[in-house]
């Protein structure tokens, strides 16, 4: 059978199975999640099992050790899969709800509501916990999941969803609604993305490579997520205090993440007071640096190693520890040099002034400006979601964090009494 | 220049300009729609003149009398442009509404804010009015635009945005918000769709093949509009006195409209009733029939002509007095027959039962479900939005008619006192 055959007869099946989440409760929902974790915890033999069989072929290969660590499930990484799905059964139900009513003049009387997608792709790499998680986020809100996870995990992945839609079995929701596509061939990936009009919806998440792959090559409406060049401004008005914790806590705190700050942006009058401890102390982090000409003097005193920043440099997400540093005149130039080099993730800005504040949020284009506080909070748990299917770093649809919520699409419901357009 | 400098250069000039709209008050905003409003009202003659240079070529080269028309303007239809831009004037300003909000545990102050995309393009035919109605919406929504007419209204599109230009030099606002795309040159089209980074977003109105084409080729995040395959199903509970003009409402009020009813479904318990009057009804009202083979012996049986309707004309958006008849089981029957054949935009019900209603209601996957009431409501006008830019016929970011809102993105303002992740 060619892949396309194979998603389509997948998406077909998920499409009818899809039918018994639009017409089950919350509670039903809620249920079946409760049913879900139990089945995860209950058999977690099995699925270390599986595990194992793709850990063995990941030594074989010489997977980097970090892959291997995202591929590994443990007892207690199982665990916090199941806690993982209860923790979305415990969230408010994303469907149903009334976004817009009016009467009007005619007496036609209009509701907006909020509703599934109906079937949804992700597209994701070595982690088999994202298997769970968004299988579970996706039955809350609706939706049947088409999952596409890396071979390398293809046991793992096997085993979850088999677990998972053995679990539905038990319930009214039909075990349909979770489909795994086959990972053996990459021509599933391109087929998916392609499946126009039999996939509503795909989601990438992983590397870079991977998003910018699924938004070129897809006709299906996507989302994308990821890439996160984030900036620090420290402003003439910061007070110094919560300057070097936000700054180190940005850059430091979790390097690998698309949260993570890349570059620092010190507004000129403060400059001569900030730089100098702020260079020592990423340096004294392990920080690697990169400076303007004005930051380069300052380092140069001071005795801290840092390169000349290129454009390749102020454009680079680094996921390490390893930052830009530059000098600005005001708000308005901090606010330019992030047009031209950031990715409209999340900016910072430290400052006590409130006019200031309010300038870098209007010239700010992104999905997340925080004011005196770390990028780091860029997050759905943080924010206090509960569950965060990924962050989307696109401007239609859901921008920033995406629980539930950003998971449901909308119908408008006009109920009349016989009226007709004249 | 080739066509990609020519629109980076555009989307360049349009991305600063728009500074001058997201920092604009709405009443900044509003006051720019006015002086626009007066400018082509004052400025008609010129208008006139340009739009005529454009019925000389469209009349040589033998243009359908049907375009010839669409492209025509008169000093009363431009009146009618200039009261649209007033009209979206004095509409609540779509900006800076705060969405949600909330303060975490941790003193973190969370506002989920509306804001501009930034720069939108608009690709469209050739119907020039769309030239003003689309960036008056825009701009009142704080986006610059990026108008890719049709070459056939050239002059018409040219003199509409000087006129525009001109009368945004007496404000705040920078006249470069508004950017005409060179349309002598198809490359423009295609160089817009893929101006990813640089354009925020691509709506297409227009034909069927055009926003096939934008869909397929763009990279460039799009919202597609348009195709219209709807259906008026007849419940065993409905009220007769109802539904047949809501039938006939649905078909021939404006059969050229995507929301425009293509087929008629017909519960088998009230076919002996409804069905010999709603054939000979539309019959009367000159509309051509295809039915399945029940339907076809009650057209016999009254001798109204009909043909056995095909698999391509159950899939068929006519756009003219043509209709799809059949008859079916249940609630759940019609709803096969729609997830089947239908394009997920305007779905209606005749029913006096809240039961069947409501089943109707979650088994349609579309942008609008009628409940006794014809869909030709389906139209932002018509539900109270306005203005409309278009009706989306996809489930990302908006769904269904699309006023000012559905053309503004979100951000996270995150304010705190010096919070960093532990």
């Amino acid at each position: 059978m060619s892949a396309e055959a194979i998603i389509a007869e997948l998406a077909k099946k998920a499409r009818i199975a899809a039918r018994t989440l639009s017409t089950a409760t919350g509670a039903e929902r809620k249920s079946a999640l409760e049913v879900i974790a139990q089945a995860i915890e209950s058999r977690s033999a099995e699925i270390l099992a599986a595990n194992e069989i793709d850990m063995q072929n990941a030594r074989k290969e010489q997977m980097h050790p970090q892959m291997q660590d995202r591929l590994l499930l443990t007892a207690e990484r199982i665990k916090g899969i199941a806690g993982g799905a209860r923790q979305v059964a415990a969230l408010a139900d994303p469907l149903g709800i009334t976004l817009r009513e009016s009467t009007l003049p005619n007496g036609l009387h209009l509701q907006q509501v909020s509703v599934p997608f109906g079937v949804i792709g992700m597209v994701y790499e070595a982690r088999p916990n994202v298997t769970v998680d968004a299988a579970v986020i996706l039955l809350m809100s609706g939706n049947a999941a088409l999952l596409r996870g890396s071979s390398t995990a293809r046991n793992s992945n096997e085993i979850l969803v088999n677990v998972m839609r053995d679990a539905l079995r038990t319930t009214k929701i039909s075990p349909e609604v979770i489909q795994l596509v086959p990972s053996e061939d990459r021509a599933t990936t391109k087929a998916l993305l392609t499946a126009r009009g039999k996939v509503d919806l795909v989601i990438p998440r992983g590397s870079a490579a991977l998003i910018r792959m699924v938004v070129d090559e897809s006709t299906v409406p996507t989302i994308e997520t990821g890439a996160g060049v984030c900036h620090v401004y420290i402003d003439e008005f910061a007070d110094i205090q919560k300057a070097l914790p936000i700054l180190i806590n940005s850059k430091t705190h979790r390097p690998s993440v698309c949260n993570a700050a890349e570059t620092l942006l010190v507004h000129k009058a403060i400059a001569p007071t900030f730089l100098p401890m702020a260079l020592k102390a990423l340096s004294d982090a392990g920080v690697i640096l990169h400076t303007d000409a004005t930051a380069q003097k300052v380092a140069e005193k001071f005795n801290i190693a840092a390169t000349i920043a290129t454009d390749e440099n102020w454009s680079t997400e680094y996921g390490v520890l390893e930052m830009n540093v530059g000098v600005v005149d005001s708000v308005d130039a901090a606010a330019d040099h992030i047009a031209q080099y950031g990715t409209n993730h999340t900016e910072a800005i430290v400052t006590e002034d409130k006019a200031a504040a309010a300038r870098f949020i209007a010239l700010s284009d992104c999905a997340a400006v925080m004011v005196n506080t770390s990028t780091r909070f860029t997050d759905g748990e943080q924010m206090g979601f509960g569950a965060e299917i990924g962050i989307s770093n696109q401007k239609l649809h859901a921008r920033g964090p995406m629980g539930l919520e950003a998971m449901t699409t909308t119908t408008w419901i006009v109920t009349g009494t016989g009226q007709i357009r004249s």
